[in-house]
């Protein structure tokens, strides 16, 4: 952290993220009554989906969140750095070569293959010792896991069993986010069959939007990611979670025009005139997707221009974004105010539909240029 | 910079990103051969497009580069820090109150509002010094700089542009990647008439494509940045450029399937079968954008398996991808090893193509698990 006084920072930047930390909280708290009797973890790779691992799973650990999911081991270590009690599971596993980082950083690994489950297996027999770890099944997604005939040769090989001293089994959804998909269902009599075949072991199948398909699909353990951080879970027509961001984006020049004028990149976009123009000092290498300037007729998006809506016009560059701020008062907006890109007028989901991706993607690309602040982190 | 072996970092990596330095100062060079009595400066902004702001510019300034260019003042901070001697311009300007931070730290704003132009020229007046500044002007792309009326205003008051210390005339394309866009030679004729307005004071309207146009783009100074990091400038069917990059990626899991099978997230792709996949660790929070997997029929994206064609299937998750393997020799590829994402068989260009994007943002949004290694950093 610097020591500059944060004030000089903030003049400096170019666009700030606010990210509310008891929003985030009081979505972990709302699917806690969603799924009773299941433990609800939290999911922090990919730098909490680009929100910052450390504030958030330091939030969630504060409200009583006891299990986190990061994918990295490198992202292991730096939470475990924070947060020494929790249980930090590591998606990805090891590679080959790096069980004992594991260790020593209390880290367990979920085990995806069996050259997996043969490592992590040798390290806990070279230790003398069981090593606890989660074992991953393919229910029907074919991306990572065991296949059934893998994960039956290990049950029936008790001394590997025991030396992993498995603590979690899971799976993972494919087409969570839509429950009339026949593979939803297959998934879940799959992952039951699995289950059984390893009484005692807690199980997990869910993550965001299996969540919200109901007890079925509930278990033990629930991984809950993007709808922490206020994703749609599951396209519905009103968001069941809180809101948790808002992005300002600096003015860099107004402009009146007296004219309809092509704006931007490949001259895409014509704006009526006369009107007035702002253009901001975020882009897509903010995260601010490309995408989400190039359907500006199926998807406007708009910005929260000092309570007035303001319409994204033209593509959106690498550094810069405009907006047609024709509705706010003459000289109401002059360069070195903030209009907010990311908020009232434009959720994440809304940005990510106008770009043809989810919001999930939209989020773990917000770009460290960004200045990052953090509200609310002491409510619970 | 960590203390630990580069090794055990590179062990824990999920995926490797490549840059060849050598070719960056190349293309740098080969540029210069282009616009032969025009400067070449170097655009670094966005952290040289994601690749390292201050390697890459300290290639290039070995390599006798002396100008460069970022967007955001904290940008042009780092940078200073790193190279005390070149120009450094800061394309978007002072934010209000910032004027003496730019002066301390020798940087140079480009102005593009009046505002801006107050600004600046109110320090040069209390300091009692010109101070130098470089002026945009808007020829027709409708995002920052002066309008001609205010151009002319600000000519005429030869005080303000004495404080001013004009160093720099800029304009910027929008449409330079389309030779025969009408907009291309409308932009080029107005920004001779605001030069001659403004004599004796170097001109720049070319950035990466613009290069291309010709003698009548070339003006003073060009400002290449996407070609210097392997892009093609015009989309043209052999690149002119050298590649910069390649990203390796970690296998974390490997699958035979014997009957054909949907892949991934919305079980979008059905593999045939029998067949051998090979889950890598890289996915859209690193920057290998989602719409890379969107369109696979379309865009069939290839990478490299030690030295054999495995295809892209299904979606692309947050942190995995998924390649077919099955025409490397079984046993060949295990969990550890890794395949090349970004390199032979995917240039960047193929790889946005893919996507519905330009290669710029796949270089902006690369992500910061991507473990760098730099190359031929001292060939010149």
């Amino acid at each position: 952290m610097s020591l500059e006084p944060v004030s000089a920072a903030l003049a400096r930047a170019g666009a700030v993220l606010t990210i509310d930390l008891g929003a985030i909280v009081a979505n972990w708290i709302s699917l806690k009554h969603r799924v009773p009797g299941a433990e609800v973890a939290a999911v922090v790779k990919a730098d909490a989906y680009g929100l910052g691992a450390v504030p958030v799973a330091q939030a969630l650990a504060a409200a009583g969140c006891k299990t986190f999911f990061v994918a990295h081991l490198d992202e292991g270590m730096q939470l475990r750095g924070a947060l020494p009690q929790p249980r930090i599971f590591v998606l990805h596993g090891p590679n080959p070569g790096t069980e004992a980082d594991f260790a020593a950083a209390g880290l367990i690994p979920v085990l995806n293959d069996v050259e997996q489950v043969r490592g992590w297996a040798a390290l806990a027999r070279a230790s003398g010792l069981p090593h606890s770890a989660a074992l991953q099944v393919d229910t029907g997604m074919t991306r990572l896991g065991l296949s059934r005939a893998e994960f039956d040769a290990l049950v029936a090989d008790s001394e590997s069993l025991a030396a992993l001293a498995p603590t979690l089994l899971m799976s993972h959804f494919a087409c969570a986010d839509d429950s009339s998909h026949p593979l939803t269902a297959m998934q879940i009599d799959n992952f039951t069959a699995f289950s059984r075949a390893l009484p005692g072991i807690p199980a997990s199948l869910s993550a965001s939007s299996g969540i919200f398909l109901g007890a079925k699909a509930k278990f033990d353990l629930v991984r809950p990611g993007i709808v922490l951080y206020g994703g749609n879970p599951n396209d519905a027509p009103s968001n069941p979670m809180a809101p948790v961001l808002t992005c300002s984006a600096r003015v860099v020049h107004v402009q009146d025009i007296d004219r309809p004028q092509t704006v931007g990149y490949g001259a895409t976009y014509t704006v009526p005139g006369p009107g007035r123009l702002a253009t901001v000092a975020i882009g897509y290498a903010d995260g601010f997707l490309r995408g989400i300037g190039e359907r500006p007729d199926g998807f406007p998006v708009f910005a929260d221009a000092n309570g007035v809506k303001a319409r994204l016009v033209g593509r959106i560059s690498m550094d810069l974004a405009t907006y047609d701020i024709s509705d706010t008062p003459k000289g109401s907006i002059v360069p070195g105010d903030t209009i907010d890109v990311i908020g009232k007028y434009a959720s994440i989901d809304d940005l990510a539909k106008a770009a043809g991706t989810i919001s999930y993607e939209l989020l773990t690309r917000l770009g460290p240029r960004l200045h990052r602040i953090y509200r609310n982190g002491t409510v619970i």
